[in-house]
């Protein structure tokens, strides 16, 4: 078992310590190598720990920091006046090498611009991204940016593809990705000038890219990585989420029309909550902060325990791979082959 | 009973006159004050009538058209070389005033590109958009641009707002139609220049802005209409479909695990009845491009009899509101209202 130290934001997310004290517990349980630095008010920590009967833990220790970023404060805000906010410090620890990565269920937009700000992006990494794995038809697809950047080059999405398809041969142990380039067509016509371009750069990479995909490839597991833009991603991402609700809303009021719909229900309860693990959020949970010099997880504000849990293994995965060393070697070689691929056209 | 003429291309789709015909015979009878114009091969469909029984109707007429655009040919191949398919002479038929709006199952892209130079755009509509109503939460929730437009302005995003809230007050009977602009966060720091740029239009307009949604509000029925680009709509839409058919993909595979998921499924069978027909794609079919001088009705491709008469039937409204003209009246008055500001502020 790998020995490694997580940096964990214990005051972020909506539920704060009530789910990252039990959450933290669980993987340090779980995982033997594993060490903890929580971060936040220490007494406060101590109590709640207290309160779950786990008042001292050989692997697990606190590290006091006085404030805490709010989960609708300004990105700018939090990384001018809160330097020692939970969430600060926890990425101090990677920054200082104290933490190999660190895991936050905070704010989003503050989470990135300190990330940024304290761990700086890798060589030849222009801007970082965030990455996520959603369910589909055939098992994950990865997709990246799903917010960080909205107004990106042809050259950001090149690096974008690079860090995802990294991310899934580290994390998933894929041997060579598949890529595909987020379009409203899969012809060689559609698209704006962003995507024509970037098709181009993607071609000419030593990557395994597959083409043009459509939204709806995204769930048919058409690709590995779905590489967009930050802004286009995020719709797509908050528009599955509603689709999903939508549904779920329906069955539901399918269900309880009357007695017979209810029987009904009560027959199809074990395929519905099959049908729920199969896509269940928690699963999912861990977005990553991919670019940046050092290893940045983003749980979702909402996580309850079994979910952030899920958030501190994927830090713990990506951490044993030593991912942020892997995409720097794949982005210079890129960037080497890109240059050399101009060379030879001029 | 409005009388009202309609020109429908029998030739479009993938199952062509097996649609189309009995479609139109199927709303022929529905509508008394329905007049159509049958335009495609006339020994062909006289031939697809006969087989149908219904060799001749008082209110069925056959224009004849020797050619026919392939669904996937480039849109400027099929307008510049097919002159006489049967999409172009259909919409030729609402350009000479012969018909009060046309239908087409066809190709999208040929659609829109012979539709814009045959019948021209609104004075005050830089760009036509394509829009849909999709299926949420509390109804319906219109959505534009779908495809159409994928480099716009803030000037073309008020002008879709504008168009989205006309058709719901003509074909929904919505008396005051409210517009959420598509960004990536409600706040008003959030987004690009051009959702900044047309959130300020859209606020200083008089339609009823509700200010920035996100993706997911499309489907939990917060608006109306949700404007956005044509690449971020085109993706959020083949996204949702995407969703929608991967859930559907799981039930079926859950509900056929074993003999007791298969008696549950026979036990539900009425509750996904119902949720299927809350969703049903052919109950939504029929998207609008709108902002031109002319009604044109695009059918999806793969509609059955049943999604494309539904096609024909939003013709029918749409024509029977006089649509393009309220549009053209809103769009000046915006117009007016928009240069008011500017000349305030200066």
């Amino acid at each position: 078992m790998t020995e490694l130290t997580l940096a964990i934001d214990a005051m972020g997310g909506d539920h704060g310590l009530d789910v990252t004290l039990p959450a933290t517990m669980d993987v340090l349980q779980d995982i033997e190598g594993l060490h903890v630095l929580l971060v936040g008010k220490t007494e406060t920590i101590q109590a709640g720990l207290q309160r779950l009967g786990q008042a001292a833990h050989p692997r697990l220790e606190l590290i006091h920091a006085s404030e805490q970023v709010a989960m609708d404060e300004a990105p700018a805000h939090a990384l001018r006046n809160k330097k020692d906010s939970s969430m600060r410090v926890a990425v101090n620890l990677v920054k200082e090498g104290r933490a190999h990565a660190c895991v936050s269920a905070g704010n989003t937009g503050a989470l990135m611009a300190i990330s940024k700000y304290v761990l700086k992006t890798l060589p030849g990494v222009d801007r970082p991204a965030i990455i996520f794995a959603l369910p589909c038809m055939t098992g994950k697809t990865h997709m990246l940016d799903l917010g960080a950047n909205i107004d990106v080059s042809p050259e950001n999405l090149l690096q974008f593809a690079v860090m995802g398809a990294e991310l899934c041969s580290a994390v998933e142990g894929l041997k060579n990705p598949s890529i595909g380039l987020v379009n409203i067509g899969s012809e060689d016509i559609k698209g704006n000038e962003l995507v024509k371009e970037a098709h181009q750069l993607l071609r000419e990479s030593d990557l395994n890219y597959v083409g043009y995909i459509e939204g709806n490839d995204v769930y048919e597991g058409k690709v590995d990585v779905a590489v967009c833009d930050g802004f286009v991603g995020n719709v797509a991402l908050k528009t599955s989420e509603g689709v999903a609700k939508m549904i779920a809303h329906f069955m539901k009021l399918e269900f309880n029309r009357n007695l017979f719909t209810r029987f009904a229900g009560l027959c199809a309860l074990g395929v519905l909550k099959a049908l729920r693990r199969r896509m269940d959020p928690r699963e999912y949970n861990g977005a990553s902060l991919v670019g940046l010099r050092g290893i940045v997880i983003k749980s979702h504000g909402g996580a309850d325990r079994y979910a952030f849990a899920n958030a501190i293994r994927e830090a713990y995965n990506e951490a044993r791979m030593d991912l942020p060393n892997r995409i720097q070697q794949h982005v210079q070689e890129t960037l080497r082959q890109s240059t050399l691929n101009q060379g030879s056209v001029s």
